[in-house]
């Protein structure tokens, strides 16, 4: 019930590609992340993500196309559908998605959080 | 899968506290809204509810305390906790919610928005 700053809780956030859980409601979780460089292809099984720009341009790459994100944008990439993230620079997302989300998705490897901590 | 643009979606709302929706994933619904003076004291029985400023200071009236949530700043009002939203002047909301929310929560008045447009 109390009020979360955004800038607050990313400047708690030293690693790429590592989510951190800053809200929950719903069975679904509300995360920031700092990304650079390109993360891997992957898709959800069962859970549709918004990534919304906080910082910076997300360049989504969907396989056939790559969408470009900026900040104050958001985007929702549903179920199934494969999706690359990828940032020239550095970027700042925050991310509305079910709790059960791993980042990775299908897709097990080093990048893979399995349990994205509370900050 | 396309961005959808805060701002330009703001434009299109003219009325005070007529939620409209931008974005469904997961049953959930991403809604903006913007608001102005006082709503009703109300609460929702089954759904938690996320207001992220995006714009202005809202104030949030727990009924003993009340909390002002600034730009880049969101709150978490879980379900059966009652809540009066308030703004002394225009505030840009991003609502975060399942989509069986109503905005009224357990009252119906005047302001209840039954069926909140997509934009």
């Amino acid at each position: 019930m109390d009020k979360v700053n955004i800038q607050d809780k990313l400047s708690l956030i030293g690693e790429y590609w590592k989510p951190a859980v800053v809200g929950e409601l719903n069975g679904q979780q509300v995360k920031l992340v700092k990304i650079q460089d390109e993360f891997t292809m992957h898709h959800h099984e069962n859970e549709d993500e918004l990534f919304m720009v906080i910082k910076g341009t997300l360049k989504m790459d969907y396989g056939d196309r790559i969408i470009e994100v900026n900040e104050g944008e958001f985007l929702i990439v549903p179920r199934g559908v494969k999706h690359k993230p990828m940032a020239d620079s550095e970027v700042h997302l925050l991310l509305f998605e079910p709790g059960t989300t791993l980042n990775t998705g299908n897709v097990k490897n080093e990048l893979t959080v399995d349990q994205p901590k509370k900050i």
